[in-house]
């Protein structure tokens, strides 16, 4: 019987040489290090049945054709890491999904549908001020201005991608017809401890969250430590602090919530000098919209009755705000169907990263599967997935897949 | 009748313009600006009939003989400022020290003392890190090694100060005895709210404050911000946060007390993850060394209680300690009778900075005289002290010297 999980973790070592050097994998998109990556994947897809081409976007696709008229589903995720990365967060999606579709094959299944296997080029939004490009694309949410955007050496991601191959003035007509998408479906690594905690090694998604962030600024009046009372004293950072515990407190009050001071900065920062003003970044995740935005804006209102109290200037707005993307329930009862009846439990788990699916949900319905990760950590050398927890996901991607019998 | 605040305004007016371009002053010791100040210094002295000398430490002496065997009484401050400062901070306690002699000697009082008006070259220790080379060469506390150290631009102080006329040599010999030496005093701006606060030109210093500075470091783990559950989160910066509340909350127990947490570092300090470590220093300063190192044992104590609460490692330690210098009951009653005789109440206040005083401290008895500062600031072009007020302090400062009995 072929070891799936062991083909996984053999590949994934692999092309973890395909990296700048240094510790872990540094893999930015349309670099030479990305680029060695690319024959990598071209076996894979080939191995599995798929013929290769590489899109304008600089997206690595490879598609079986399914009986005329019938639609296709999409199965991916992305090539590209972080700086020091680890060997599986994106590139693992990739690889179980060209075993998933080889193993369907090879146990029989003759899908009634076409399937591409997508690997995206740019998901980890490192090198460029952007992200999601190949998604983006697909789905028809592209915007060329960011082809504009440079990175610290100033190379534009128009050159960095023509250079690589992709076609960047033809990524408009990527766009796929929405009749013709079936769903989507992403393996993606935890990134986190829920998994190990349960001792299961597959979760279903039940959404990718919803995140909003906030940059807050508290001013007050600097003044010599030694010589400014207490009781007059318009400390920054005491009003900056309070914020910090009442954040963390409403994060505490709900297991979906996940609420960050991840940033903060103190000016003028001197150790005899009381604080004059403080800045700091206030993120706020959730599957659930409703409770995402309730916790914004009691935060919000903490946060001035905190100024009030501390006698400081409250300058504090929402930067950023991106909608919980919830996955299709038809597909999650599929997926979760499927990992049950390949020996797991079936659990559900919330998303709190963003992934490729979050572009691809605005062109069709998409499901996400979880696979436990070592220490719950990623985005570092250590991150790790067990060749038994990849050869789990296999078979239960593998059965999904054998399984869907799309509707329309 | 003389106006002796006007012409110390007038002085302090002129002297200003020995400073480098930019707002404020900046008088850095040895520097060509701080040259150019001590002609003007020599003439405040000659003016009071004193006789002029610079010493080994670049202190310029300023003295009056009394009775043969008669010991010295001195007054003093300093010449320096810090970068882009006041035109008050150091230099009008030299210019009012010259005004309470040529005063005093105006009004007839012959003193049974020998006089020294000192003008301090480096209070601040802005150019070089040290500082109080002068007073400590008086008092025999005087370390030659800090005569390696450089500024920025790679200079040694012992050049900067042979440079300037001084003898780096010679600093070991300055050392007074302390059977001659009756005391010091000290006037000052301020630095501080309070005589403002309570409409009161002068105020008589109880002591100058210790301090104590910890250096605080909370360890936990990053994770990301979107997938690492509340629960069971190690944020660093929560704990840090905690104990900002904590030291404040501390400080307002005591209206002596000054407990103040002004820098604060955070890493990795990005928006999506969660602190893995903050740095922060803790200072602490009280008239009163019992109720200092009790605030201290206590933070202490409960930074651990924090740690321990949100699974933090705390790395804790006092990285500096200098006792509280009590000014002398004797010359703190005298001080204090009269700046009543000459109009004032006489408000007893703490000091919450060092000041050459501290260093004199080990040489002889000292009192200090605050002088109202406008809306409290110092260390910034807008210090201010009005010529009124500085005239109630030479009154003062005259009064004291005039009456002033020595025992020994």
């Amino acid at each position: 019987m072929t070891d799936w999980g062991a083909i996984a973790a053999d590949r994934l070592a692999r092309i973890a040489t395909c990296s700048e050097p240094g510790p872990g994998v540094t893999r930015l998109p349309f670099t030479p290090a990305h680029k060695d990556a690319l024959p990598h994947i071209r076996d894979w897809m080939e191995a599995a049945g798929l013929s290769v081409a590489m899109d304008a976007a600089g997206t690595l696709v490879g598609r079986k054709d399914g009986p005329a008229g019938s639609g296709t589903f999409y199965i991916g995720s992305h090539q590209d890491s972080v700086r020091e990365g680890g060997m599986y967060d994106g590139i693992m999606g990739v690889v179980l999904g060209c075993l998933a579709v080889e193993k369907c094959a090879s146990d029989g299944h003759a899908l009634p549908f076409s399937v591409e296997v997508l690997a995206f080029a740019d998901e980890e939004g490192v090198r460029f001020p952007t992200a999601l490009l190949g998604p983006r694309a697909l789905a028809g949410t592209f915007d060329p201005e960011v082809l504009a955007t440079a990175d610290r050496d100033g190379t534009r991601l128009r050159d960095a991608l023509a250079a690589f191959g992709g076609a960047p003035d033809a990524i408009g007509a990527l766009a796929r017809p929405r009749s013709d998408a079936i769903g989507y479906l992403e393996a993606h690594i935890e990134q986190g401890p829920v998994l190990e905690t349960e001792d299961e090694a597959l979760g279903v998604v039940t959404a990718i969250c919803g995140i909003e962030r906030h940059a807050v600024t508290f001013r007050g009046e600097t003044g010599h430590a030694g010589t400014l009372p207490m009781a007059i004293r318009r400390d920054a950072l005491v009003g900056a602090s309070a914020l910090v515990t009442a954040a963390h407190m409403a994060g505490l009050e709900h297991p979906d919530l996940r609420v960050t001071v991840g940033a903060l900065d103190v000016w003028p920062n001197v150790v005899n000098a009381v604080p004059r003003a403080v800045s700091l970044t206030l993120e706020i995740r959730a599957p659930d919209d409703r409770l995402r935005e309730d916790t914004g804006a009691q935060l919000t209102s903490m946060a001035q009755d905190i100024a009030a109290r501390w006698s400081l200037d409250l300058d504090m707005s929402r930067v950023y705000r991106q909608p919980a993307q919830p996955c299709a329930p038809e597909l999650r009862a599929r997926l979760t169907d499927a990992v049950t009846a390949t020996g797991g439990k079936g659990l559900s788990i919330a998303s709190g990263a963003t992934h490729d699916a979050s572009a691809m949900a605005d062109l069709c319905p998409i499901a996400m599967l979880f696979v436990r990760c070592r220490d719950g950590v990623s985005h570092v050398p250590e991150e790790h997935a067990s060749a038994e927890d990849m050869g789990a996901a296999v078979a239960a991607m593998a059965h999904f897949l054998g399984h869907l019998q799309p509707t329309s």
